[in-house]
């Protein structure tokens, strides 16, 4: 069986986990608290990082979850998630890099990374200066998700894409701790909502991490 | 004609440059000062970031390095330098995502954006301890290219590949201020020696800065 190493609340293994929903691949997932270093899964990724796609056959993919993703979409081309032609493409990759780096150093990494996985790690208490800089950064991020939705189907154009997928999934790592300001972004709120009924959410919306459960609506459609 | 706004010791905007070339693809380049937030430039890209790639019909490519290389890969398919088949592409784009991420914040932004680029943005003086931080950490990753290029002919196997010239944006920049310990890594040399014979590099090599002129060896093939 093809296995996902993965963590929970991380974007990038999230991302993976609905692209190969989206594709109808089956995958055991394995969530690997990559903190305590276990000897067999650093031999899969001496970089010990998450997500780390194992094939049936042995082949592992590692680098990153874009990396993983682009595999994928190279492997098992039915139900393409980038898009059609260069430059539709290039447009769904320009959305990706921008939820993948500048919404991740701006919102997630101070939020999801802060509140979450710092605990996990034992780096010490949240730093509250890097929390209320999320805080203040969602707002236009949320701004552009609708700005882009009022004048397209989609983030990156016509066709639900692997833009969508990205953006929910750091979106839904933020709503999982509650940290999603909706009431104010109802273009925004519309577009999670389309994305939230999709069946590639259903493994995420299912989550529940031991001694941190998700807020009241994270899995709710009318949220 | 194609143009390409860019910074030259950017690694970013020299993978691009050295792409264009491998590919034969001709661009007039654009010095662009992004500290001046000219108007005309944030219309192209509101993200204020370079490279931005400009096509003869006015096209525009945005994202990111990796983003406007993966759309020269597919908008000029001849010349591939991603490899051939999925397993193959995903063990490049793990690399290019090493040098990338993992380099970029371990080596290039502690050494190259320290001394260089703060000084151009007027951000004051460069910080000592990032700068004795890049100065430890690229000895592991200079030991890893020569590791690599014992084992393979180029860094992601047998064929010259954008894993090479990723890795060698990084390096290049470094190598013009002088911040590339040769001596002690006698691998890496070699692997870095055949690059800069190649014809891609003439460009980024012929670089000088006003003010800020390369290191003696920065272009000889013999250094």
């Amino acid at each position: 069986m093809r296995t996902l190493y993965h963590l929970p609340l991380d974007p990038g293994c999230r991302k993976v986990r609905m692209l190969l929903r989206e594709k109808q691949l089956e995958c055991e997932l394995h969530a690997e608290k990559i903190w305590e270093r276990r000897d067999e899964f650093l031999k899969l990724n001496p970089a010990g990082e998450v997500p780390v796609l194992v094939e049936e056959d042995g082949t592992t993919i590692t680098g990153g979850a874009q990396v993983v993703a682009e595999y994928l979409e190279e492997a098992y081309p039915e139900n393409p998630l980038l898009g059609d032609g260069p430059l539709c493409r290039a447009e769904v990759r320009r959305l990706i890099a921008w939820f993948d780096l500048k919404f991740w150093r701006e919102v997630t990494a101070n939020l999801v990374e802060e509140k979450m996985l710092k605990r996990f790690l034992g780096l010490g208490q949240p730093n509250s200066s890097a929390i209320r800089a999320g805080h203040a950064n969602i707002h236009y991020h949320l701004e552009y998700i609708g700005w882009l939705s009022d004048r397209r189907n989609w983030l990156a154009g016509e066709d639900f894409s692997l833009a969508d997928i990205t953006a929910a999934s750091h979106i839904s790592a933020l709503d999982y701790i509650g940290d999603v300001p909706w009431q104010m972004h109802p273009g925004a709120k519309d577009w999670y909502a389309r994305v939230k009924s999709r069946p590639c959410m259903r493994g995420v919306l299912g989550d529940t991490i031991a001694g941190a459960p998700p807020v009241k609506h994270y899995a709710d459609l009318d949220f």
